[in-house]
């Protein structure tokens, strides 16, 4: 089955009333695989009162073929819908900082810093210390680090 | 395959990762046909990120096994919850309106008045005006019956 | 009162804090027998926390007078949002299978076969079975047609 | 930090999974206090099933940089990102009605009256009468003004 | 009309489809002045496809007959269900710090110090920096008093 | 700090306007890690318009006191609150299947077949294939054992 996809776009969309959310979870967990910058769901409503999900997908235009492969293969989705969108990513820079001697990434841009969460959720279980903790550390070795 | 029920409870529900939409709307219409007093959905995120839905039904303690029965055959779940609600009903009272040659039931109690819905809808539907006007006209009229 | 609408777009919006879930409900249908692609509703939180619903509806550009009528006499909505979406439909045909005696239409494509709705439901109502054991049975007779 | 933001657009959007409710619901605020015609949220599930929420806000192109700043500084977001949309907005009329001595401001127009709900909840508060009850009288006063 | 109610609950929960969200958020309040320790709502789909939502609110069981009537005369629901549930409270501290000539009330206990959201928004406020700032060095301070 | 846990309960709940997605979802991890059956979470609006959740447990009554640990610890609350449900469970038998070389166990019980999603997570990334292709191919080969 060949899918024929558009000129390529930044976002795309599809409404699922026929997946499951084992489907979905999957589905947004290969798109990431398949190089989209991110994916997400919402819930919704549909006619007839059906409980269902959008699946979110944000990637790059040249790689909306391949995207779109994934959507279609995993969900069975028969209907695609995307536009762009423009984006303004903020600058900032990633150090990383060392909590109890585990290693964590912070970023630290537009006025803030903020721990890698799977950094710091690895540390968290390495150090039997609830993630909260560890994130809090992590930041505030960041901030000094980055002087702020 | 027996079900077996445990003593009759007013509120049961289950949480369903692994049915769809669809299902899920035809299983309230399922429960509602069983003689539960009301069911509803809830969206939820299982655990791995599974967005799923949680189905509620309320039911007398005597009707228990025939709703578990139909929630088991519909979404095939493996696990059913429940507890027992206290219910504080309102009084209420019906009367039957007239909008525009349409009859449209009333509820009047708990200090207003409430338009049936379906009535409301069928009535919209054959005069050709929006829900909205209908329902206004219908409990406006049910005011001046009830006299507040 | 005109309604001005713009130049036509194929997915318009709007969110409404002051209308009842059966009235939204009810515009739903409305909009679908109005003759939109598709129409649903999201959950959202406005300001001064009041929880609310965005209705979303997918059009054909020269229908957009015609849909944006309806969401304006249906809600009373102040105002209307839009844009135009790109569409990428995936190729299918549509089959009927016989389940116990009911047809069911499936429609295959996209590497998947899929059940209609409506006639699944009605089949299993007609056969006293879960919509489930219908669903199954459609789809494995139509992936047998489709030698997938 | 200086914040890079595109050419002006009516929409921008992003998504929090690191801002708590009371971090987001301060941001809906600080959208409308800088000038956003409209701000909201919605609830969405994130990859790994980080279960967050898309900050929605409408502007003037005009306003998009104070209003993308406000996002960045409040919500530490590292990434905007917005489309243009249109908007249909339909004609209405204010008048004021009062109610039991109090003032309430209704916008008549799209066929249908509508209390203004701080004015209303204010009034609601200062006779004592619920909420419900001095829109009905309220809106019913503006119906009788507006001639419909 | 008298509001007959069952014996004292901690909680209390209705279902709405045809209340407003601004209907819904006015309750909210209404409820938490009348005396609830808390009240919030999620959105759920109740039969025929009606997007709506539940309010819960959670009272000392010898304040349930007012809080009943709250729920009653503003939203007009003529049902309401309730039952007991058990609480664990943590141990807490309460302590007031400074941020910048701002007093900010932070709570320490469950081996965390959280501060007091009001007081961290109207610093906020006042010094006209993001929320997130103030609640961080709040927190700080607190963490240095508690010594943890 | 020790927390004090009343008696023990199946069901415990807490709300959470000041965590964010990251530690939610981490939370529940942390839960099933401690021996919890399950764990979800709501999307919830609190008060003063804060979009929050509900974190959801259902564990074993011996095991409450480490599950409450666990919810405080991680999400610092400083309120838990909880009840009893009765459980239905419904018999079922594990099989395994093999899908293409990969081992899948299914499910049998309740009148239908289940495929374990990991095991299907699993086959399908090593054999390239979508996870519905796998979950269908093991569901009608568990179906063919169980002669149903």
């Amino acid at each position: 089955m060949v899918v024929a996809v558009g000129p390529a776009r930044t976002g795309q969309r599809q409404r699922e009333d026929d997946a499951t959310g084992e489907t979905i979870a999957h589905t947004i967990g290969a798109l990431l695989a398949a190089g989209a910058h991110d994916a997400w769901v919402t819930p919704i409503v549909m006619k007839k009162g059906r409980p269902a999900s959008t699946v979110h997908v944000l990637c790059d235009p040249a790689r909306t073929a391949e995207i779109a492969a994934v959507l279609v293969s995993e969900t069975g989705t028969l209907g695609l819908r995307g536009t762009t969108l423009e984006r303004w990513p903020q600058q900032r820079d990633e150090h990383t900082v060392v909590v109890d001697g585990q290693a964590v990434r912070v970023k630290v841009g537009a006025g803030r810093v903020k721990a890698e969460h799977d950094d710091a959720a690895a540390a968290a279980t390495a150090l039997g210390v609830p993630l909260r903790e560890v994130v809090r550390r992590a930041e505030e070795a960041g901030r000094r680090l980055g002087g702020s």
